[in-house]
């Protein structure tokens, strides 16, 4: 169910799985349908589904509930896709779950999906079973994942990738008014995530307002145009100084 | 001058170049001088700086401009590695100019100089072709930066960089505070950097406030107990909604 890019997505993955056969795809758009087009069966009726193992609902967060209203009755297990979807929307169906791609989907391009994490959730634990052989066949980053910790990892993903995308936007806006070319600062970026590795991000942390320099932080937020970035600038140093200064939650920094 | 991280990383890197002789090592805390010590000369004694073709000023911003007086009367050519303090600290000296590595160095180890792109600027243009002749020894990632435009990558370093860091930590402790192990966000954070190549940032952008998505915003502060995080949430949350709301900046977008 679903024709966004978490549904051509996972349509893409197990069209390549042989054990794998996939039914049928439901999506209202029928232009965006068209793309799902070498399985047999593509229809834009809700009304209009075939019986199969598992009916995996790829919509967006708010259309889950109408979705699964079409599921009822339906033998099968009935999953969504959703990072911040409780699993109790689909309490209305017989057998239900949650299969979490951890990703950003995006319309850039296909996903590897072997190198996504994805979590799992069943109100039935045979549901469950089921649910990760079907995830097995995919990648082995398979977690079990109850509701409460998919919605703290939904909001943490705000913060490492939206976040810090936006991040990257501001990066490359500055160098671009000094006639810089962002590809300067892939090192960096990359060295900064190539730490995780080795370092908690705790201790990893450098910079002005780890330092307590106030010099340059006087000197960076002059030089900062637009307010917009300023704020952010602002809002996160203020954020490290008082890690920092504080010593507030430094028993946590290896865990 | 120097024995910080900077200084090491760069010392290591010139000890293992067949053309470059390192001369001597200077630095007042005799301790820090140990690790320099396969060196022929090392000394605590600014006094007593032995010539040499270059000087680097590998010490704290702050303390370049004291450093640099006891290189005022040196023939060859005074560079220092700062990110953020201008050429011009230098211009008591002869011949002046900057040799900045545009990388995190921390304690936790070694950097392979090789990918770390130099920004190189230099008051005359023969010590400029210097300047560059020795960093093509270390680096093809060999750039010509003037002071203002220094200023401006050390400030997107900071977002990219220290910033972008602090995200992370903010993201593992949401993790650990529903028992996740954060390394489940690797690949999104991987996927995050890698989309850079393919992308401009400002497209690559997803998430609530790109969607305008309230519903999810809402509930996410309601997660976020933790005050600072609340706020460094409010705040990007709101740069990207400005952003692509306004349309603004829009036409910068493929830069």
């Amino acid at each position: 169910m679903g024709t966004g890019n978490v549904a051509k997505n996972l349509f893409d993955t197990f069209m390549g799985i042989k054990d794998v056969e996939v039914v049928q795809v439901i999506g209202r758009n029928k232009t965006a349908l068209r793309a799902f087009e070498k399985v047999g069966n593509t229809s834009s009726d809700f009304a209009d589904i075939l019986d199969a193992d598992i009916f995996i609902i790829a919509v967006s967060d708010d259309a889950i509930g109408k979705v699964s209203k079409f599921l009822r009755n339906k033998k099968g297990l009935i999953v969504h896709t959703s990072g911040s979807v409780s699993m109790d929307v689909l309490s209305n169906c017989k057998s239900y779950g949650v299969f979490y791609p951890l990703q950003t989907f995006s319309k850039d391009g296909k996903v590897d999906m072997m190198s996504v994490p994805l979590c799992l959730e069943a109100h039935d634990p045979a549901d469950l079973d089921f649910l990760k052989q079907l995830a097995g066949k995919i990648t082995e980053n398979v977690y079990k994942i109850d509701s409460e910790q998919r919605e703290a990892l939904h909001l943490a993903a705000v913060f490492v990738n939206n976040f810090t995308n936006h991040l990257f936007y501001i990066g490359q806006q500055i160098c671009h008014d000094k006639a810089l070319a962002f590809d300067i600062l892939y090192p960096l970026i990359h060295k900064t995530v190539d730490k995780l590795v080795r370092s908690a991000p705790y201790d990893a942390q450098t910079g002005p307002a780890r330092r307590g320099d106030s010099e340059t932080i006087e000197k960076h937020l002059e030089q900062l145009e637009n307010s917009e970035f300023k704020e952010v600038y602002s809002t996160l140093n203020e954020s490290i100084r008082k890690l920092y200064d504080t010593g507030k939650d430094k028993n946590l920094q290896h865990s």
